[in-house]
């Protein structure tokens, strides 16, 4: 077996992740993937930098028995905090979700008043204004931590008619838009599921999807290396480290119906 | 120092038990109390039982350290899956939420139809069916996950008046009127903060708070063992695994703005 065709590693702490794994098989179909989700220990977006730092080692040691080519912290709180802890221990290329979707938001934006939805672990590491400003020295940020909306998505709630769903969101997006933001990144890989309710709430904004910059931006790294699988491929594997049933449930919603009927779910 | 001077142990997987400590605090003010919030794992609610299981051990191996004369599981999750677990492996009298809150139920229904709102796991322990008919063959029992509440409760959204915390109570509660209950357990120590929206929503039922039930259960358990505090006492430590300075911010709701400016936080 070549290089090409070791597996790219990518992991969250639950099912969010699967955004980006979705991202990824959409425009790298040949690619294998191997998704672990650390079940037993989600949320991550609320624990504190050392736990999360732990988790995240754990979850690539787990990773590591396989044979891969690539890692994607599919995850912006892990990405936000456990990023330099992944790369001192583990040799591979390691590819996340915050230096991505900050690249892009530094781009698309016009007036350089960028607003970042994340969770509160995201938000405290204060990852995406430095990354930001790596990329525009002028852009000004504003970083939200909506901690709220990772159990509605959780539970299914991501309607757009959904005055739950609605009201939690407006408060949200209020506090943002009163800073007269013209981008919006959803700095947490649950949050594309709400990208219709957002749009339809904030219709001028430019919304950054973090889960299809990371795969956009995998792509790029994999052809850079010339690692890109040129063979069949395709492989899927899944594992959590709680509640497999669960899991497959929400993988339904993340990946839609066919791609979450290929999973094989085992417990760690 | 008298055994009955001894600590209270009481956890829970994060802030919830807060409640069941609170009425404690209340019946019993002389009682010496330590609290554990397993903060680095919450919420135990969404997660498999043998995970509970685990979880459950260790924050009595943390308790363990201090001079315990009992132990209360403030947190249905735990009382439902890893009560036994908990009594086989120490040796000290073992209160809980379940067995208080169902006895009450028992014998305040008129009609025999009693409605539980829990957690996933709880209710998929079944322990409150099971339990309420050991003290009443004839109540019928029904039950539901509720897995919003726990976050909505944890964001400071318990108000009657919030259209968010109303909207989400009536679709859970209608299914659970639906079949004609007249009495409603709050089966997690989390959902006492919701008893004004609930009873606003549902105005006819009788309901009971586990959190409450838990605290006259304890006090006349250690009546009858005849170790209830006789001198000054009312010492309250608090520790958390993770974020002490999150668990603070609520404690302040859970228990009221005195009770928790005397937290003496640690990580452990």
């Amino acid at each position: 077996m070549s290089k090409k065709e070791g597996y790219i590693g990518v992991f969250d702490s639950g099912i969010g992740g699967l955004t980006v794994a979705g991202s990824i098989m959409k425009s790298l179909p040949k690619e294998n993937i191997i998704y672990f989700g650390d079940t037993a220990h989600l949320p991550y977006g609320t624990k504190s930098e050392k736990q999360i730092r732990e988790y995240a080692v754990n979850d690539v040691l787990f990773l590591s028995q396989f044979d891969l080519k690539a890692l994607v912290i599919a995850c912006n709180t892990a990405d936000s905090v456990a990023r330099h802890a992944l790369e001192e221990k583990f040799d591979m290329p390691i590819y996340g979700v915050i230096k991505p979707a900050s690249i892009k938001a530094a781009r698309v934006t016009r007036n350089n008043r960028i607003g970042i939805m994340a969770t509160t672990a995201t938000v405290r590491s204060d990852a995406y204004p430095r990354t930001i400003h790596r990329y525009s020295e002028e852009a000004e940020v504003f970083q939200l931590a909506c901690p709220l909306l990772v159990p509605l998505v959780e539970n299914g709630r991501f309607s757009k008619d959904d005055i739950v769903v609605r009201t939690v969101l407006k408060e949200y997006l209020d506090q943002l838009t009163a800073h007269g933001i013209d981008t919006l990144v959803l700095g947490c890989t649950h949050y594309p599921l709400l990208m219709d309710a957002i749009s339809s709430l904030v219709p001028d904004l430019t919304i950054i999807s973090s889960s299809e910059a990371a795969a956009e931006t995998l792509r790029r790294g994999l052809q850079e290396l010339d690692l890109l699988n040129e063979s069949e491929g395709g492989k899927r594997k899944y594992f959590v480290s709680d509640a497999p049933e669960h899991f497959h449930e929400n993988a339904v919603l993340f990946l839609g119906e066919d791609a979450a009927d290929e999973a094989e779910l085992a417990e760690v």
